[in-house]
């Protein structure tokens, strides 16, 4: 049996890190023995928010390639795609954006909450079509399933409607775009070392998976814990301590032990810090021997890249050459 | 010296009237010397209002480009381009897109035209941001100048600022996209033969350029005139009369005499039409003569249309490929 085909991807804003790897990274892993996994470096995507400023651009499309090898993507396995590449992602966009109204996009959570910042009418028309794009970023290549976090599931519903419309409207119902399936992981957000709700590539509170021992160690020791925890003898509650959010994530060994020996005051935040520096940086170094592999072969990766996208774009115009049939735009 | 480069074309949604005639086609036909001409035979652009009925959209194409050449285009001279046909114009479209906001786009008469009709909120993704596309169809292979009408300049407004904002963002203010320069024509918009204010491709109020002689002799005979003038022996008011604009437009001959005849009561109005009929008629012989012949070879048209089109996605590329590079995407 032909193995079903997964599409997710990044955008290209910067280095991954521990939330990437835990909400994302891990479970791509997983998948790709078992799916074949398109990954998506979304540079185009990017633009939305980076247009002003595209300089680190190239940088972060190899940071992003590397950050997913380093994690344990093999090339052999997994197609990489440069989004910008594949002109079949604009011309489905640009098609879809004839069967979806402003005010369906103007209620998505990721539109509003941008709208939010800078007011509707100053929103880009770019970042306006944000699920517009993501909807041709899923759907080009025929994917099945998209791994996702339920955060990501207004965005899913507008892709299956963008292409179970396009099928209705020009192809008697069959199913000439694919129409794609959530995949639901548990994507359990992690907190930023200054305690608040995310850890973000651009916030400055992140351990990223390019950090070395040391950086791991100095950053998850500037950690925010339980505030009200003052000395070594005051209980502490992990339920508000990021550090145990982090123990809980990539500790699932002791974290029961520190769950007990916190509440009970039998160990204090720099030794549980400590324990939780080392079992990250044992959990790391295997990536940072890949990262280091492929940072010496950067031309290997921009191969594997090409390749990709070449791949895709095959892929791409394929479904394009359908749709244009479909559409009667065959002359 | 390099013949400098214009751009310019038709949405395909039917057939070409002389509306288009008096507006553009005459004008082409007299640029087509002097310019490098491009006509975009807009089907994407057809979409943002035909998307739901795409049925005649391969007809539409076939008879928009038969009517450029029936009109006098030379073949030999002109490049055809079927929009959809050009990637590089959707992917253009998708990078302008983040360079315009919202606002400036509901501000553009096009799109609030349209709004009034359905609702702003109900307004696809797709027309909100025709003149996005727009930009794109002009920009994409260094056009020079763009013969329009001044009703068109809002549109050429936003597309030269798209063009200088990207050259600002990622060129240092280098033309790297060219930025279009308006070649204003006189385009005296032709009333309709119901004497409503435009003569349209769907209103049923149109002589098309494929009307046979017996068809544009009936069609002017019940053309509405001068509401007022009863009786041949009433004096006439030309002004009001949509034949007397068409002699206007076709008949600079006979047009003062006409005018004087009417007001004087000296012509009743069936002669009158008859006299504009055989003008029209003689006026569109030649193009009925060049339309039958470029029907009987739809294979030649359909070569002009792929020949002109892989000539523009080869000029889109380039200047994809050089916008890539100043966006930092070439990795």
């Amino acid at each position: 049996m032909e193995k079903k085909r997964i599409i997710t991807g990044d955008r290209t804003t910067g280095q991954l890190h521990l939330g990437h790897l835990v909400g994302s990274l891990q479970n791509r892993v997983r998948l790709q023995r078992e799916y074949e996994t398109f990954i998506l470096l979304a540079d185009v995507q990017a633009l939305t928010t980076h247009y002003q400023n595209p300089g680190q651009m190239k940088e972060s499309i190899y940071q992003v390639a590397i950050g997913n090898l380093a994690a344990g993507l093999d090339p052999e396995k997994v197609t990489l795609i440069q989004q910008s590449r594949v002109p079949s992602i604009a011309e489905l966009t640009v098609l879809y954006s004839m069967l979806v109204s402003v005010n369906v996009l103007r209620h998505n959570p990721t539109v509003k909450t941008e709208a939010k910042q800078c007011g509707y009418g100053d929103l880009t028309y770019g970042f306006l079509g944000y699920p517009v794009s993501q909807a041709a970023d899923i759907t080009f290549c025929s994917a099945d399933l998209v791994p996702v976090g339920d955060d990501q599931l207004p965005h899913m519903e507008i892709a299956r409607k963008l292409a179970r419309r396009f099928n209705e409207l020009y192809a008697n119902g069959d199913e000439l775009i694919r129409v794609p399936r959530a995949l639901l992981s548990e994507t359990p957000r992690l907190p930023g070392l200054d305690g608040s709700c995310k850890m973000g590539k651009s916030l400055g509170n992140a351990v990223y998976l390019s950090d070395d021992a040391d950086a791991v160690n100095r950053k998850i020791h500037s950690a925010v814990t339980d505030t009200n925890r003052i000395a070594v003898r005051d209980k502490g509650n992990p339920d508000v301590c990021t550090v145990y959010a982090y123990h809980r994530a990539f500790n699932a060994g002791e974290r029961a032990d520190i769950c007990e020996m916190c509440c009970g005051a039998q160990i204090g935040c720099v030794a549980c810090k400590t324990r939780l520096a080392e079992k990250l940086n044992t959990l790391l170094d295997p990536m940072r021997e890949r990262r280091a592999y492929y940072e010496r072969r950067r031309d290997e990766v921009r191969g594997f890249i090409l390749e990709g996208s070449e791949k895709a774009t095959r892929i791409g115009n394929e479904i394009m050459a359908r749709a244009r049939a479909a559409m009667r735009l065959e002359i």
